[in-house]
């Protein structure tokens, strides 16, 4: 990779209000240059906050003990793209050295959607763990555990429970109703258990709406003095929007793309997207599309396309007006196709590794 | 026993207030008839009121499955009177059928005292369980367990969090701060976790000030509907007063009785204990002492006098000024001295078994 061919995460493509995020939560700049080999979500700009970065940044280059550590929500029986953005990361973060953790929420899944353990346990074996594989994630190097099976950490989300209030909670969520109290803390005590063994740096990558759960982690594991945890370190990837262009993908909505989409269902999904061109394929050609609020660039630039040149010289066409929307979608159509072809083999032989592992 | 010599709970043992407690609360008062072969607590009043006792009563009566459960809380290293109250009661339902759960609240304790879980198993194991068992639960028919060790418990604090709300925890408990909050989750799932497996009946022995957590447990049990939880029921003992009058006994004052108290502690504590005596000896003969109002027939009442003919007839010499409070002290110092010798041999037997059963 060129150099040169990184873009600036606070290049145009950075909306003003991630700005305005970075500077009003206090979060740290993500500088891509200081990560080795950044995957296209860290160039890109997808990547672009983060609290504790240096000390991740630090434990790569000297080789030395880190981990990251992400959920599974079983509150689904599918995966968006949104989820694949952060497994994208956690195989980054796996290949530079970082012990992995994954864990099931099943207990907050219970507690705050009503979905009982069997329920959340059939679906991260069947589903979703398997998904995490296919994208990459090394099963044998994964400690994957559910929160029900893991008194290590029910355990210390009782034991850290004194260490925040009431008023807190308030502040944070709005609601501090008893189970949303229980499964923060419980999330907290998930970031933080793989120290209870070693104290060593953590990161977790997370959509920047999570990142109030993140000051508060930091804030119990800076009080919790007697466990003497190094805070945990968190990065910070914008929203992946819907392809009709709402702010987040979301599990339940139809506008959203799945893993294990059928090439039916991409097809549709993509002739729905919402694209930055012209109102008319004349105007298209003279004045050129908008990459920027096109959702098919969005599919591109997180997921399609790796050649940084080859992405910047298609955005270039599109806003000259040499490449029309229907170009565009055809080309993602394509190149989603086989994206999931490749995906539905590696996912059915997960399937049969997780279900052998976990017997 | 001979029938006509069960006191009446509603005898004027019974203060006022209790009689107000019960009105207030929509308790059911306690019937000491209902009872096959009660202890002396139950039938001298202290055992007062309760919930869900007829089907307590009726599981006894017609030999089905009915469980006991009750706690350790191991904030100190000694064991008051008051609890021997509550062990006595355990002891009842154990030899009348019950399965038998008692939880050591290591959880409870590292969340609301900060006593960390190493502490809290030395203490439990070295001290609270063995003093249970020379108080006479079966050690091989009681299931003890840690909450930390529980993972049933855990997750099923979890699972019933959403059926509280954060303003029931305001009105209950005034204090709702997380730690509060998840450990009352935890104690309801504690006396509902034997359900688990099997629904059945079970009682909660417990002080009345305790019967908050009792009316919140039965809620929240009557809530979560997909287990199909059988109301725990409770039965109410009134406090054990401190040797000085006041109302409780407490862990960590200078004036309660605890067991594992030496010889010379036993006379101390009770050559200070508060009587119902007159003011002078010749008052005292002539106009007799009060009983309910002093505390050597506490102690005579809850724990040093089996037989209720004596204890009936003592309490008539000394209304009548026939028995002074020199000769009850020595008489009392005489029995727990006795008690407490008996106490000590089998604590240090309980002691060894404790050790090997959970080596």
């Amino acid at each position: 990779m060129n150099e040169k061919e990184i873009i600036d995460p606070w290049s145009s493509n950075l909306p003003e209000n991630y700005r305005d995020i970075i500077n009003n939560f206090g979060l740290e700049k993500f500088n891509v240059h200081d990560f080795p080999e950044p995957n296209l979500l860290m160039r890109r700009g997808i990547i672009f906050a983060g609290r504790g970065l240096g000390i991740i940044s630090k434990s790569i280059k000297q080789k030395k003990k880190f981990y990251i550590l992400t959920g599974i929500m079983p509150t689904a029986d599918k995966v968006h793209f949104g989820t694949k953005s952060v497994i994208d990361m956690a195989v980054y973060f796996q290949k530079h050295g970082a012990e992995t953790y994954v864990l099931v929420a099943d207990l907050e899944a219970a507690a705050t959607r009503g979905v009982d353990l069997q329920t959340a346990k059939k679906r991260a074996l069947e589903i979703h763990i398997p998904c995490y594989v296919a994208l990459g994630l090394d099963l044998k190097k994964t400690k994957f555990y559910f929160q029900s099976s893991n008194q290590d950490v029910t355990n210390l989300a009782f034991e850290i429970s004194n260490k925040a209030t009431l008023n807190e909670y308030k502040a944070i969520y709005g609601n501090a109703e008893p189970s949303r109290i229980m499964s923060s803390l419980l999330q907290v005590a998930d970031i933080l258990h793989p120290q209870l063994k070693e104290q060593m740096p953590g990161i977790i990558p997370i959509g920047i709406d999570q990142d109030p759960h993140m000051r508060l982690a930091r804030d119990i594991a800076s009080r919790a003095s007697k466990f003497k945890f190094i805070l945990p370190s968190s990065i910070n990837h914008k929203f992946v929007p819907s392809l009709t262009g709402d702010l987040k993908m979301s599990k339940s909505e139809g506008n959203s793309l799945f893993l294990l989409d059928s090439d039916k269902e991409i097809k549709d999904k993509i002739s729905k997207a919402l694209t930055g061109g012209q109102k008319t394929l004349k105007e298209q050609k003279e004045l050129g599309g908008n990459p920027d609020k096109d959702m098919i660039f969005e599919l591109f630039r997180q997921h399609l396309i790796e050649n940084d040149s080859e992405l910047k010289k298609r955005e270039e066409d599109y806003r000259n007006g040499k490449i029309l929307d229907s170009e565009n979608k055809e080309y993602a159509t394509k190149l989603l196709i086989e994206f999931m072809n490749d995906f539905r083999k590696k996912f059915e032989k997960a399937q049969k590794e997780v279900k052998k592992s976990f017997d």
